[in-house]
């Protein structure tokens, strides 16, 4: 997300879009007892990652999560520990179709949530189990379901599809270039799709897999396909919870936030920052004046910055540090991974004696002392500049 | 693989089976540079554990990995550095089956081979960036090919198929239920897919990607098929290179090899061992008399054994440890990860006195130290058996 880029206002559209993720599944395939959405990766359950995928678009505005009814404290304990925002719990169904149903009631009927929620105009469907999904992607289906009423990710299929005789023998063989693999996330206009469900067959809510088709055979409406990224795939197998666990380490060691204050010098400072470690690593810049701090500081957790670099002018920001520091320990971060904070401190006044500087060193030096135990490891840097 | 159940022997037939492995991609998918067999994984390029897991299949007499112009060199020195046998590397063409045909030509003409190698019954083609695969499914579709004239794996599809309208809209879905993605290994009778192949249009050969549907379009040969499991996954992104790297990890630390000499007490205790054991970790338990054990342990390294337990009743079994400790540094193994190397000195003579215990405890730390720069780690164990 670029600075001052207001990405955070501009979604598709004024009008309400929500998510459903269906969280149901038993993971069979996985081979283990527990579901893999509920499988930790780096310390931090599946699902976790994937609503926090959803909560950082802020124009998602509400996240429907649908856990088996065994489930439902694992999912209330998980949204309190990592202080999820935006999510209701809804029980499942026995089959995904039902599952998704399910979801889908709390914006239309009473009976599933404490509070009827605000009916969406778009509602965007994902896997509980697709945690590296982007806002690109999301607002690319968002933006054809509103044209096209339906719309969902697809990607070349990775083997070729052959459809076997009675006898256990080849039948036929797909041909690859012609077919795609249906992904996530999907979205509709709400309107169509719970049309959709509510007229669908029992046969289809016990067997069927895709919302695309119910939307076809019950609204006529075409979907439109949108090219997905292989980032969309869904963790089915162990193999792939090694994967998310390899990545997920990946992108953390390559997330920066600059945070400055607004003074002009110290902005243009983190601008430039922001500009050279752009094309290596994921760089978030913001300027914050002291009294927004709270939050400001609120919104970037439910992000993915771990590593911050902070700038100042001023000889004692400890005020600043701390309520970072605060926050960072309030968001139950460090717990997982060491979080590296980078003070920088810009000394442009000329008349600062060495005996001041180091003093100023010394501070943070214990500063960072003190804070390790956290598991968060600060870093002090003097830059005079004249 | 169980001792003592002569399955080194117990090939599907006398007739010989050979491999072809299609390792010419250029790893698109990936992102990088280096197409995806030859990514270091573990430190060793991914075809070197496909060209071994059919290595240690001894019915296998034949591997044919077909490389691109390009890296043959490569590919020759993997070969040399990994020690593998009975490879011969042959020549890509520009597309999937125009490489696997060339594999098959090796058999059956001249031109590609500096001798022409003895044309199997049956042929595997199996993908160099499936390195997973194990004996189990070889076998299977190998006997389903000499039944049926040809046979492949196949695994459950993990998302819905689709075929997209000329508007990008979506035209239909497939019902999940009927259809299988179609994975490696596949085997065939040789006369049957070579003449395929002969007869086959350059729009095959150029845009088609399934070996059992040349098969059925100019053999009417309708293929078996076998159920895969899900370990026969193809190395297709990154995250695959990811999940590769960490499901290597954990079979080396859960494999043992117990090796004990041939005198009965000892014998005895491998086994029981060995039955202790092989519900946690897989075991290979063999006995050696000392004037085979070279070419035992050259057999053992083909495998993928890299923790022993040695059990001996004599004193100074110098020269057994020895020799295993020189055929695990030619193997280059040590190189790679640490070995494991557990010496247990059973004592079952009443009349050996402490200090000579302790004598040969010593003996074996000094050993121990000599050989961990090589990184090879060796504890001993001595006890006492009346």
């Amino acid at each position: 997300m670029e600075p001052g880029s207001g990405s955070r206002d501009a979604g598709p559209a004024a009008k309400p879009v929500a998510a459903v993720l269906p969280a149901g599944g038993s993971g069979e395939r996985l081979g283990g007892a527990t579901p893999k959405q509920f499988c930790a990766v780096q310390g931090r359950p599946l699902v976790s990652y994937t609503v926090r995928a959803m909560e950082r678009v802020s124009w998602i505005s509400d996240i429907i999560v649908v856990v088996s009814p065994e489930n439902i404290e694992t999912m209330k304990s998980i949204i309190e520990k990592y202080g999820h925002k935006r999510v209701t719990i809804v029980k499942g169904g026995i089959t995904r179709h039902r599952s998704i149903f399910n979801g889908l009631k709390v914006f239309a009927e009473n009976q599933f949530s404490s509070h009827l929620l605000q009916k969406p105009e778009v509602v965007i469907i994902h896997d509980a189990v697709r945690p590296f999904v982007e806002e690109d992607i999301l607002l690319k289906v968002v933006m054809a379901a509103k044209e096209h009423g339906a719309a969902g990710a697809i990607c070349p299929l990775v083997s070729t599809v052959i459809a076997s005789a009675a006898d256990g023998c080849l039948d036929h063989s797909l041909e690859r270039a012609r077919y795609r693999a249906s992904e996530m996330p999907q979205a509709f206009l709400f309107d169509i799709i719970y049309q959709a469900y509510q007229q669908c067959t029992d046969h289809d809510l016990d067997y069927g897999t895709e919302c695309l088709h119910l939307a076809l055979k019950y609204c006529k409406t075409n979907a439109k396909l949108v090219e997905g990224t292989a980032d969309l795939w869904k963790v089915t197998y162990k193999r792939d919870l090694y994967a998310a666990e390899s990545i997920i380490k990946d992108n953390l060691s390559q997330q920066i936030c600059i945070i400055t204050d607004v003074k002009e010098a110290i902005v243009q400072v983190g601008f430039l920052l922001h500009e050279s470690l752009k094309s290596q690593v994921k760089v978030e810049a913001i300027s914050i004046s002291q009294s927004k701090y709270d939050s400001h500081l609120e919104n970037l957790f439910s992000g993915q910055c771990y590593n911050f670099v902070c700038i100042n002018d001023k000889k004692y920001a400890t005020e600043e540090i701390q309520q970072l520091v605060d926050m960072l320990e309030k968001s139950n971060i460090p717990l997982l991974y060491p979080v590296v904070l980078i003070l920088v401190h810009l000394n442009i006044s000329e008349n600062i004696s060495f005996s001041i500087e180091l003093e100023e060193l010394s501070r943070i030096k214990k500063f960072a002392r003190e804070v390790k135990n956290k598991n968060i490891l600060v870093y002090g840097l003097l830059i005079q500049y004249k």
